[in-house]
């Protein structure tokens, strides 16, 4: 019956070690519904513990839901629950926590957002200073949920540059991008909705949108965009898709862009079959050739696009700072969501945020930023371009990340336990995929590599692909 | 068929304008499932607005589900939603909504979070150049989602000293107590579970636990706690509770706090019907008494009590800082949904925080703001005592409002809104009631009126009272 048996290690208790064994049981199918579980006996003496640990493991599952116990009979699985965080939320998490402390010294060819290093810190000490000067306390008060009002009207001109109408009341302000996805997640969905994401994609919006029950149709990404082909067929065919969830610039984890005819060509099937797109935008300022690619936000004229802006990757990912424009309709809903989860976003951060915007530094930040990103961006290039067994899958002009092909028959996850015993962090592409199965895609990223550490890095790569 | 107008003012575009007004029909069932719309023309002519505007808004009707079209025959009612948000949603929104800009200038009893003037600005502001000096980018990086760990280590000493014992891998770091509010909802909540409510409460926790998809017993709160029989009789009765949700010290609206007796039989109640507890204590920092009250957790010796602690009563609300402390099999699962909420909080803030709390600061402010809240809750009970018509419902010794019953016949509504006419701000007692329905409870609070202000604000209450 357990075909387990528990470390006697001080990671954790006992109990909870026990417990964690027979749910996972449960949760993989080992344990079926109504089977009867050990006396407490038995199981104590098999797993060599107290009879109390076990006591305690049974009553924890069984608080949990996952057993039930009938007076003098004994326990019994109960239904196996579904609400667990799901294996998808795993991986999501693990996107960062990857980064352990330990793990400092290795070459990091995993974390997507800019080195500490090329933080605009003294910039943004002197904002947080100024605004401490003139406002005091106020600064530290309850924001709008909304969001503070000048940074808002502050956004509205940033997105006109970019070609984008709007007006700061259809603006919401929230605590950083995957913020801005799980309120259009929550706003949006209910359960049993569908929505559509690219194949592979990011998945804390996965994470979010399944969370608020959605189930998740992928549609594959081409070198220019989703195949709309299938997407056609899918809106033709399911009932009840709320919404299209997509990476237009430098996709994450593939780094195409979309072209702009199939843009348009989005634009006019989400018109036709009444659904909305929720377009994440987290890259669109980095782009390497001399004109910045267009958001699809800048050519939605009837409004059915909720449109993503994070200043994660070009300024700090530790402000924790991002927008969403929203069709009128919506906006009410999103600020209310907002309240709900958080009450609003820190106030000295948006007025300090604000601050820095008004004193225009942040076009030489962004200048500066690309310059370092391209280079690092040619170099990497180049050095991956020596190794024919590695294939960057998609060509690309921009953002901070390599989709690589390994031969067919080798395995992203392995390959990148294996570069991680070499000292190398990078993603495998399973992580990217709605189902985990195996391919020989890994994302590698120079956001956080300096040339000495690309070159060490692929010279990793290269020496894992001949061992394996 | 369309008894409303619309208003051609330009506070929003047409086409929502008459997008809500029909909405709102279907919602409240003015118009039902299958009724047919007026043609386009027909209803163009009626509301006197060109046909295009009745295209849109019919058109984002059927896209937001509220009507299906028949191709040839028109425009129907589809099935009426229910994912909208709620009237209680609506209500928390409006508890920091109502403090409009243009309501700056009335007396503010209304607010529950200390005025910005005694907000530790300048100490704050050491703090943060410290660890920008220190640290560097470092600090604006992404943060574990757990939280700094310094921080949490710190959190542990807090506790230690409040008599709770925990270890810093149990303690989750937020952005604010509606983070942790909403978080507990969304980990323990599955759609069709039962939550428990002191009524009245605070209306944010049950927009939360709404939205997870709980349905919501309310229990009494008495003067010492909630009513235990009628809670045990609920335990007994119901199934699916997942947890009880209460505000253990200085409750919110009513100020009560519960005996030591309650507390103990609290915990054997959940313990025998294995539901969880959440404490929300945002409030046992303002103590009057020589003595500061302890938490349920302090009590907790079978890890039931889901522990929140925020600050923004006792620092500044704009921090957005609370922790949560968990039951180790659930400290995993709350990282996660932090983490699908907004990856982590902002790193800046809680390094300033914990640099704040090192030079030992706290204690100091927390002496200083007692001090100054104990005289203002003195002189408002004095004044409020002076008018016999109103009474303070509870006797309480801490915290920062009055809970106040007029006589019978009133509506606390409309006596909050005759007042705001006059120039002063409250929140009447319904929208701390699950079921609104008219009552003659209206809340004061003390936290951002200086003594004049008290004054002048009890005399403004005196004389709403004899005109009403």
């Amino acid at each position: 019956m357990f075909d387990f048996s528990v470390k006697k290690d001080k990671s954790k208790k006992l109990y909870i070690k026990v417990f964690e064994e027979i749910r996972e049981a449960i949760e993989d199918g080992r344990l079926k519904k109504d089977d009867r579980l050990p006396a407490i006996r038995t199981a104590a003496k098999r797993l060599e513990v107290n009879t109390s640990t076990i006591v305690k493991a049974y009553d924890l599952l069984e608080r949990e839901g996952y057993l039930y116990k009938i007076v003098g009979s004994g326990s019994y699985v109960g239904e196996v629950k579904t609400a667990k965080v799901s294996s998808e939320e795993k991986e999501a998490m693990e996107e960062l926590w990857d980064i352990k402390p330990e793990d400092k010294d290795k070459i990091n060819f995993a974390g997507a957002s800019p080195s500490s290093d090329l933080f605009p810190v003294e910039d943004f000490r002197r904002a947080i200073n100024t605004v401490l000067d003139r406002e005091g306390g106020e600064a530290f008060s309850y924001e709008d949920a909304r969001g503070y009002e000048p940074l808002r009207e502050k956004m509205v001109e940033i997105l006109k540059r970019d070609g984008i109408e709007a007006v700061s009341e259809n603006i919401q302000i929230v605590s950083g991008s995957q913020q801005a996805i799980d309120i259009a997640g929550r706003m949006l969905i209910k359960p049993g909705d569908k929505v559509i994401v690219e194949e592979p994609t990011y998945p804390g919006a996965i994470s979010s949108f399944k969370r608020a029950g959605a189930h998740i149709i992928s549609v594959p990404v081409e070198k220019d965009g989703m195949n709309l082909k299938k997407l056609r067929y899918i809106l033709e065919k399911e009932k009840g898709i709320k919404f299209i969830y997509t990476i237009i610039n430098f996709q994450n984890p593939t780094g195409i862009f979309w072209s702009e005819k199939k843009k348009l060509k989005l634009l006019e099937l989400v018109e036709r079959y009444r659904v909305r797109v929720v377009e994440d935008d987290c890259m669109s300022e980095i782009y390497y050739s001399p004109k910045k690619p267009k958001s699809l936000k800048a050519y939605d004229r009837n409004n059915q696009v909720i449109y993503i802006k994070s200043f994660s990757k070009i300024l700090m990912p530790g402000l924790r700072f991002a927008f969403m424009l929203l069709p009128q309709e919506l906006a009410e809903s999103a600020a209310k969501i907002k309240y709900m989860a958080d009450i609003s976003s820190s106030g000295l951060t948006q007025r300090a945020f604000h601050e820095y915007l008004e004193c225009g530094n942040i076009d030489v930040h962004l200048k500066k930023i690309r310059r370092i990103f391209k280079r690092r961006y040619r170099y990497m290039k180049k050095l991956l371009g020596e190794n024919e067994r590695i294939r960057i899958y998609y060509p690309t002009y921009g953002g901070l990340f390599f989709w690589l092909a390994l031969p067919e028959w080798m395995d992203g996850e392995k390959f990148s336990r294996k570069a991680y015993e070499k000292g190398l962090l990078l993603f495998s592409g399973n992580r990217f995929f709605q189902k985990g199965s195996s391919n020989p895609f890994v994302r590698v990223s120079f956001a956080n590599a300096t040339e000495e550490e690309i070159e060490a890095g692929v010279r990793i790569l290269n020496e894992t692909l001949e061992e394996y």
